[in-house]
């Protein structure tokens, strides 16, 4: 079946309305929104794991500095998203009060699958009844438990563990570079270097750090910190 | 796809219908709303946040001194708003008792962005669901906390810090203007003049001082004011 | 976008739609029926507040004198309505409570505009949630709290202060003679006049006194209280 | 715009919408469901209030001295209607049960205007919110409360006080006939021979006493009573 | 306007939308299941009531014996309904929880017309909510209180008190013959036989006594009671 | 009017839409499903009831063994049902809670028409409210309390007592069989003879006992069991 | 009725709407996402069951160790989805709190069927009310209590007791493979190395040991446990 044909008979308007073939369209038109998100990229190596995510300047007077891609979730946990930015933002509470929880009922600090299952189970429940639309927005969530970890979850609901994983503009390109270069054993140093080189495979990638916003949690001190300008700079001259 | 197929295929008539590009057309038309509405600026400097706003007298029985642009949230918030007079309305008051409940909760006034993360919460959750229609506002919600905050929130319920941002009926000439001599270095009675003279780039403005309302938070007092008659006419007679 | 392709579309069938443009066109559809309601006008002057309605004796077994344009809010506010009879009827219901519960909570009378606030915010609820229409109607709210206020909210919940204000049929004859003609230093008998000789610019208008049902709420007792038939044929006969 | 585009465009297919002219098609249609009711006619004099029903003998094995079109709410209030029989008791036990609160909260008769809004407020909520459809009834609503009194409720929630009213089959004559031939200063006798003979004026009606169904309430007792076929076999009579 | 422009024009397909003409087409449609039910009759005489319903001998292998037509509702009342069976069931079900919660209430046998208006009034709900349809149902509930009472309710809610009625299938026929040699002042033997005998003008009809359930309420006991096999099959003879 | 004509009108695409004849037509296509059940057979005679049904091995690594299609209500109701299977389990859930339930309440075993009463008045209320479908199954549930019962429930709701009746594939071939040769005074052997006969009537059936389950209920022990392959083989062997 | 023709009339949009064949269309679509899930086996012999899941090294950056096709519901049942993979999820979920529930309940281990009934019931909730989509899974539940046992659960919310099922893509030639070799009374190696052998006969299957999840649960242990990747080569070798 054609697509037009699916969009003619209307399966493609409601997410409780499966097409003949077993599709969810909303739930994939929901992933076109995550394609046209600023890009963003989460690796693991040995050390520990890193969330980089590429800014634009489109707007001179939007104060650049506290344009946050890369936000916290607990000590150990950060995140990153493409596709609409509200949607994000909701899903960014919800890791949040799920690693809350998790610290409030055990104690310790939610292993970062929990946390991701927590985002991606009520991603679930919006693909699944009327009255609603899915979210329009694909999220990145990384961090150290007793290993690196670093999962990316779907508007669909469904996520996985990855080694390393872009998502939003130009994600194929980033993805093709990273198959093409990424191994397990680098230092976390030499992975922050490698997804950078990444986006500059992006043609219209530039070497001015403050585009960058880049996040490591390592294993030794299994606490989330953001680079500073100054130290995305170092990296991007020593490529 | 043409615009006209979206609209004929009726992917623009539900909050909760993506198109297939990935597109809220509901909350792109709400944005439509907002750029017909009476044109606001916030800005902020050094010295403190300036929100200013321009009036019209399309009924001259309107009683003008009560028709009110900017609105207190708080000692240290103002907010601004283009759009549904109504929705801004609701929304106010959703930003008053979100200061109010931070006062409640935590005995210091609330930080801008909790303001508007309350706001613009709100107006996500009417983007997602279905059987009601996204807020046709956009707000401008300035203040000082630990240094001078400016944000605007959309009807899709993204927001973001801005150096400096124009919203409703020609904003586009009014941000070119902003982003060709804005300064972050000002001081506040500069940074009023540059905001007013904004206004006057716009073809139908003229130098009467009760088309505006202006209010300002210097960052010595965190506490906001509007300016009188007076303190406009000066500034307008200084440009 | 013309008319009839909004209405063809179907951008004006729900509340919860926005049009294209931005347009809720079931909140401008609802204004008709305001338009097509008896006039009824509100003023203030110096001394107090005059809301006057125009009765028309269409069916003659009317009970005319039990037939009630004005209605009381509270001690020192009245209101009049044009539109929908039955919507006007449940919003002076609302009205009256929300003074009511206003002199429970504070132990004194209720500011005009808090009055107005609360009929609008209900109204605004009304163009925003499925299920409903809104209200057919717009109200003159008026009334002396610590100066003579008048105020008039429409179907989409905005309201707005007016020196003067007329709505309901030929509400555009009414506004143009009180543009030209009011004044705020009148005299509350000068202002009954003015408002009078208002109606009596409608061609069908006659100087019969019980077509006229009048109002005033005057600074110094801030006690509303109709006129008598023969106050009102007094001030005729004087014109 | 002509019905038919109206129809066309369904904006006469929901409660909750209104048509480009501000119109309530689905409240208007009801109307017709009380065009086809049985006429019944609500009158006051000084002395009292009359209400009067014409029945008719469509199906010769119904308990026709069971049929009864009049209807006591209180001592002092009776009503009668004409539209969809089932909708008409619905609301004739809402006036009932407004009737007793009454009486619960003030220990005294209820006004008749108390009872008349009760029903008109319902019927309101039933043309405003989705789901459900109007009433389809109309009701004439009389009684003695400080004087008597007669109003008529329509299926919009609107109703008014009548000196004389006429609703269901053959209103326009019944109401042309009471017109030209009504005074307040009428003995209650009078009256109910006024309206008898404004029945007798639609040509199929006839001198048949069992035929009308009559009911009083003077103003000295101010109880209800309805009137024996004898009483109105003799003023039929006496026409 | 003819029904086929209703049909295409959709005013027949919910509960909630009135026909330009004031019609409930879904109600008259199940008054259509009404017609096609299975035929049954009741009347009453000074000396009490009886309920008569024929049954089809359609599936041989159906118990017939176990097949009842006619149902007890308390001591003096029964019902027989034409009509959906499961629709007939659950309104037998509502009103035998009236009759029970009367006695529970006022410790006395409820009047016929109390349980009547029960089932009625539940009915009467179900033609004006959305989401629903009306129940395809009418019942024949017929008893003795201070008198005889036959009432039949239909599926609008409406409902009257008769002195004989047929429904169902020939209800035409049934009643033609009912009209014509009705009396009030049968003995009740004399008024089971006039019913048997309403049955045999229908072609199909036989004197087969086991088609025919017969029951009767008679004024001295005021205990309804079903007629034997032989009884029925004497009066059969005897017509 | 044709079938066509009311599937274009849309007629037959809603629970709560009622046909021009009356119909309901989702009920209607609910038995479509019923009648591409696997067929079974109750009976019921002097000694007791038979339920048998027959099964085939269309997946031949299917559990054969597991796949009941006879399931135990109480000690004394059995039930079988053709149609949408997981459908059917749920009622069997709903039967077997109304057993418990009576047997709670009441210290002894269910009647078997109480039984199958509450899964019929559950089914009729997925025939009147909409956003729900009928259930796709009709149900054989036999038992012995006072005397030998068998029920069938159809999707509608609507329930008989039957001496024998079939359902599913082949049903009208059943049930001529029966009709032909039922008769009550069988033995209870010779009961689940003829009912195994009536199977071979149907081409595709053959002698083998693992193809037929077979549950009786014994008017002494009124204790249902189900019989042994073994039992069935001889049976078989025996007609 | 063609396929064309039941979508063009909308029959299989709705999940609540049946077919003029009484088919849930919904329903069957909601297979067509299982057809294209990732195939799995389930089987059991005298010793245990086997449940095996192939893999696919679709994106080389995902991190294929922690890609779980098995999941643990107790310690004696495990499960296996093929469909969407966050409705699997949910599903898991179910499962497991299903077996919590009855250990807390019973203090004992679930029967398999108990844990299955409890994922179809839920499945047939979202088959028959609105404003959901059914589950576009299947799953096999296959564990060990009194009896090894294999369950396969529909989107229908049916399921059936296995001796040996595939599921996903190439299920009909997995399901040809098994029926030709499967025997109930092989060892628990020699069923592990048939459900290999099975996914072998795939074309694009390789004897790569990564590519297959295989978990066994042995009858003496009743413990479920997943072979190593060094247990699966080692079967692999031996085929």
């Amino acid at each position: 079946m054609a697509f037009g044909l699916a969009s003619q008979l209307g399966y493609d308007r409601a997410i409780t309305v499966f097409s003949p073939e077993g599709k969810l369209y909303q739930v994939e038109y929901a992933f076109e929104a995550v394609k046209r998100g600023w890009s963003t990229i989460g690796a693991k190596c040995k050390e520990g794991v890193v969330v980089a995510a590429s800014k634009k300047k489109v707007q001179t007077l939007v104060d650049f500095d506290k344009l946050e891609k890369i936000h916290f979730i607990d000590d150990h946990i950060v995140t990153s998203f493409a596709g609409l930015a509200a949607d994000g933002r909701v899903l960014v509470d919800v890791a949040r009060r799920a690693a809350l929880n998790y610290r409030f009922l055990y104690d310790e600090p939610a292993p970062v699958e929990y946390v991701t299952k927590a985002v991606s189970d009520l991603k679930q429940v919006y693909t699944q009844h009327g009255g609603v639309r899915p979210f329009g927005v694909s999220l990145i969530i990384a961090g150290v438990d007793d290993e690196p970890q670093v999962f990316m979850t779907e508007p669909s609901g469904q996520y996985m563990s990855y080694k390393a994983v872009a998502i939003g503009q130009n994600h194929h390109i980033l993805m093709e570079f990273l198959e093409a270069n990424y191994k397990y054993d680098l230092s976390l140093d030499e992975l922050v270097k490698l997804v950078l080189k990444a986006f500059l495979q992006v043609s219209e990638s530039e070497k001015d750090p403050e585009l960058y916003e880049v996040a490591v949690v390592p294993v030794d001190t299994k606490t989330a910190r953001k680079l500073t300008v100054e130290e995305v700079a170092k990296h991007l001259e020593e490529l």
